[in-house]
């Protein structure tokens, strides 16, 4: 169990969200905003930063995007779906389009893009199960 | 592999840290940022919330401070060792008071506190270890 | 003139957004997110802690959210309408929860509260007026 | 007043520390974190981005520290002061470096440089004023 599983079947309140959705999405947000700030760093230090402007701005917003999602949806006392679901269909979409981006950039020889692109598509996919049962 | 470590070797960079020390820190230090954000709605929740001020101060600065200290190590381009270190040493000393109040109410039964001071002891520990070799 | 306004100014893009509206926003936000820190911090030192928990839930949400908004919208080199709408619904729907929970604390003697409340109210303002130009 | 001030004389706690010199440290923190991640996003766009890559890690970084910094001193209850001062050192020095590196290219004509050295340098200030009192 990750510690988001443990603090979600620890909490006090009474939240009717299945936890094992609720806590991978957390822990995807977290994985994805660290690999978003670190694929940005890499990106500007290629040679071929000037072709990776694109991705550096959207994993920088991804990167603010899934590290505040991650804490709201942590907020289990007083959940406000309705803002859950906002801030999960922002951040799969914005996961979705640096996915797509970095997921490019892999395919011509950047490694960390492909990673990142990675933990994009399990963080858009991780919102989208858990916004199919809000 | 976590994606943190596969971000580390990945990236374009030449960082003479232990890879292993240094992405097991970025993942404690995201991880107990998480624990942290979740432990403090927690204690806000609970009927004794009087009692658990204390965790929960202790609660936000570590989870603001776990999250920015990720950030900063995780950008290895341009690693600045004395920011490193600084930012570090203020995250280590927090995790430390901050696990030590959690574990003292997780004693007296709040099991969110338990398992965030848990969170917060490894993150402290992963802390120290990357300070050794910098 | 204030720093964001200087920066958009500044910047080298050709966003085609009215600069007024964009820089009271962000300015708001960052003013929004501060306030909401320090009254969550308030309401857990206040004697009545247990009838504030409602306020404290929603200033930490509305914190982060105010924050990561502020960000998105200062990126303005390949600013995504779509995604600024998103948030800036989120921001301006939470602080307009949140602003109501602090007027109504406001109104029972927490001067901390009422001043978060006209916060809260003016980042909900920015954030209409910059929504109709988008 | 500023909010920061507002939320300061309001706060039910008894912090000792100068209110004019804390909320003018609160303000510049957040101002300069904004101005940090505008001045990011706008080097990226700028043609001459391979040359400005060494300002780019660093209003990443300022950006984050500021920010965190200015959370943690926003939280008055129960004032680290070993804390407060450990950030306040770390964020004076990333916005000392940060603030050398936008002059430089101010003066080279980046005019968002030149405005983001500014605002580093009146956060560098206001932590320094802070500093002493502490």
């Amino acid at each position: 169990m990750t510690f988001a599983t443990q603090m979600l079947v620890t909490h006090p309140g009474t939240l009717d969200v299945d936890t094992d959705a609720l806590s991978r999405c957390i822990d995807e947000c977290f994985s994805c905003a660290q690999a978003c700030t670190a694929c940005a760093d890499a990106c500007v230090a290629e040679e071929s930063v000037a072709d990776l402007r694109q991705c550096i701005f959207l994993c920088l917003n991804c990167a603010d995007l899934c590290e505040t999602t991650g804490r709201i949806i942590s907020r289990t006392a007083k959940f406000d779906r309705g803002l859950a679901r906002a801030m999960l269909q922002a951040c799969a979409a914005t996961c979705k389009f640096c996915g797509a981006e970095c997921k490019h950039h892999g395919e011509m020889g950047m490694a960390h893009c492909e990673v990142c692109a990675e933990a994009c598509k399990r963080c858009e996919e991780a919102c989208q199960a858990l916004l199919a049962l809000l």
